[in-house]
């Protein structure tokens, strides 16, 4: 089983470059299953819309995941319920959160449940993820063939001791919303694949893909600034590749970044 | 001008993976420049002691960085102001901060200088980064060549935004803190080498150097739980080497990582 | 049904305090129920040990309570299974937490719920204080006829909202952990009695309860400080005094307060 | 010299009060000066508006504060430095940061220097208040009369470290921000008069002076939600009055408070 999973799609750009490249990225290397974090892709660079979220299935993605910008944009309200293959973060606290924290899709007569999952270390105290994650996969690890989590967070700690945590139940973990990719793809007790951070779709030359002006003068006043997504100049692509064996364990995990120093050429 | 940087130096692993690596890695790269940051170094992986200081700078390096565990070894009051290629963080507030915050060295005829900064984002609220070292180069950069900073923070925004913010007034601007090494080293508007972190040097199997029991532990209780040093099992080393022109500028910064998975093989 | 309720005992001086004034307190005022926050209550100002608990009760207290120190003097993890009036935060995560999150007190045939809870804003991030008391309140509330709330949290927003939450379903709920009184006694819905904050019992020129010169130390570098109880000087009393109703709502919630502009002369 | 100050004047319920009751306090207590926070004034609560602005003068007060919103309302930009009796926080960084963060006021032929401070724990990371207030009154004090300071700030440790820390320098250290009155009102060391917060004056039904429904929806949920202020109902009005020696020093601080509970009938 191949696995592609692009990081957090920001913005026109962002949305842009999954357009240019998720064909050609499954052309080439034939991932049974995509999955895409969508959190940022509406222009504003927060929530995600109806017509982009079909815009990236169009593409070939299987799965959308989200993350704390999940509910930015309202309209995710009128078709979340439906959407049985767009993922919100497991551990939104309360009975009836619109959505879903995971999905089990079939591919060729295997099982993969695509969980979403949020940190709060210096994000929102929504409810524990470990906990969560437990109770879940306590509830569905023996129905399903691979587990894939993808952990919205923000600090390579909570990342790193949740791929710990889970290493030898889930097939991977891969961490999303810092927007930089991390060096530290790994198969952990040679089980999970992991990865702090997959990094993001969209500007290049930005912060987190915002205009880099407004943030630095946000830095230096500490005043109220208006964040906007920057929506022309270089563009990048980030993600990464995993394969994992019949069992559920991992085999390998590996790196996709393309930018102007890194042109796809394969 | 050529530098080697070495990320956070986490505990007796880390001091031995210098120990081990670094005389190769000068002979094998010829760096004019070697730096480390020292700011983890001791046994129990907060602060550095006298004699580890000395030990570093014996393996090589020529200045050691901190960061915000600066002050966990009080020892370090005893020696810091003696010690002029041992620089804490800049922004410390007040007017008699022991140490110094930068160090001049002369390499060849030419002056490099080596700063250290700590962001605010997520760490304690020290004075702001951007106007330290605004006002800093202000009153060294016509009396330098180079400028080399070893920005100290927790997120990707704040780091970046630093990247951005001198860039064409920094020769580097190299991220540290989060003991995770990114993949986004690039050139900054082909003037100023960048990367969000370099990593650590330590434990491999760990989370941040400190054993991942106790870790998750921590994350399932939330009661408090003694931290404690990975003593044994796998390494990492994690760096970078960026070569710059003799205008100051970057030509290149290449990532530096040894590790179970990537053996040291020049 | 009168409950007498004293804030968050610091050290040496918050326990001779309570050896003063609560018999005095007690005779005067005639509570039926004495409940004390004993968070800080050994001579270094976190948790508490069992020769302290022993000796509050032995003062007259009928049940301690807690909050994010509870942890902090290890000796608690030996006495508080066996201690049934020794309440820790009802929210802290796990299965297996020791000790109870509340417990219920006979008193002249009616059942009185006294019940720790931890707020989240700027503390830990332990589980949700709204769900876990709307599952507590679900599972007791027609047992018990009267319930008394220790909200333990930083912000007036979160016990504002947690007073607000339980109008009409607890009798009181009493903030604790600033170490501040506040003025905003009152009677919400003419049901639930609510002050954001009792403050504390302990030394009066003190920042929580700490000497201050190092407190104001560590503001001013930001560097690691020792903090020490402030052992001798002035001394602070702090609590409130609450009438219920035979139907379990609450008559008046009125605050007391032992200081040096405040002497104790019933 | 008499001193009334009225804590965080919120929405339109907040400015109703100060119509009805400041002309009546300035008639029963013949305050020299009048200082108002008026940081929360806007009809969204978050900012200030000229006409509001001037209103708040027109009722009587002499001197307006602001805190952590001044910048919410963009048209303070317009008239911020064209009025002189309007403060905001000294501590913003930056060398142009518009308006003044303090202004010195002729009272009888004595000069009272009016400084508004704003505290960094869990608020933005703006300039250091403790090097902040230092340098002002190194600069002023031998200039002035009297010293009163807004100290606007989250955590009861910082203000009472502020308080402390200007204990003999400043005539009155008084908090705001938390919009809860504080029942600590006192001289520190028959200098400075203290309070943690004087609180707030609007809606009195409220968090923070906002519709409590949607803020416990949003702890509940963890997701967006929009606040609102609270427009109709009971209403709150919190401050305090100041007697200040000629030397400079205190003699009293006393609270206001006018509530359902507590009718005013002076
Ligand atoms: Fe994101
Ligand atoms: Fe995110
Ligand atoms: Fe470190
Ligand atoms: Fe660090
Ligand atoms: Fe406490
Ligand atoms: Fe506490
Ligand atoms: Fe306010
Ligand atoms: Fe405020």
């Amino acid at each position: 089983m191949r696995i592609l999973f692009l990081g957090d799609v920001v913005g026109n750009l962002g949305v842009d470059m999954v357009d240019q490249y998720l064909p050609k990225l499954k052309h080439d290397f034939k991932p049974q299953v995509t999955i895409v974090n969508g959190e940022n892709s509406t222009p504003v660079g927060r929530g995600i819309s109806y017509k982009i979220y079909k815009q990236l299935m169009n593409d070939g993605a299987d799965v959308i995941t989200l993350g704390n910008h999940a509910w930015n944009n309202e309209e995710i309200y009128d078709f979340i319920d439906d959407s049985k293959n767009l993922v919100r973060p497991l551990n939104y606290p309360g009975k009836d959160v619109p959505g879903s924290g995971y999905t089990v899709i079939n591919v060729n007569g295997k099982k993969l449940a695509v969980i979403n999952l949020q940190g709060r270390i210096f994000i929102d105290p929504i409810d524990d993820p470990f906990q969560k994650i437990d109770e879940l996969l306590n509830k569905i690890e023996k129905e399903v063939d691979y587990v894939f989590v993808d952990f919205h967070a923000e600090t390579t700690s909570e990342k790193k001791a949740m791929g710990l945590f889970l290493t030898g139940r889930a097939s991977a973990v891969v961490g999303t919303h810092t927007h930089v990719q991390t060096n530290d793809n790994q198969i952990l007790n040679n089980q999970t694949a992991y990865i702090t951070d997959v990094g993001m779709c969209g500007p290049f030359n930005s912060v987190l893909g915002m205009k880099y002006d407004s943030i630095i003068h946000r830095f230096l006043t500490q005043r109220p600034t208006r964040f906007e997504v920057q929506n022309e100049g270089d563009q990048i692509l980030s993600g990464c590749l995993i394969d994992l064996r019949d069992d559920g364990t991992a085999r390998s995990i590996k790196t996709i970044l393309i930018d102007p120093s890194h042109p796809y050429n394969r």
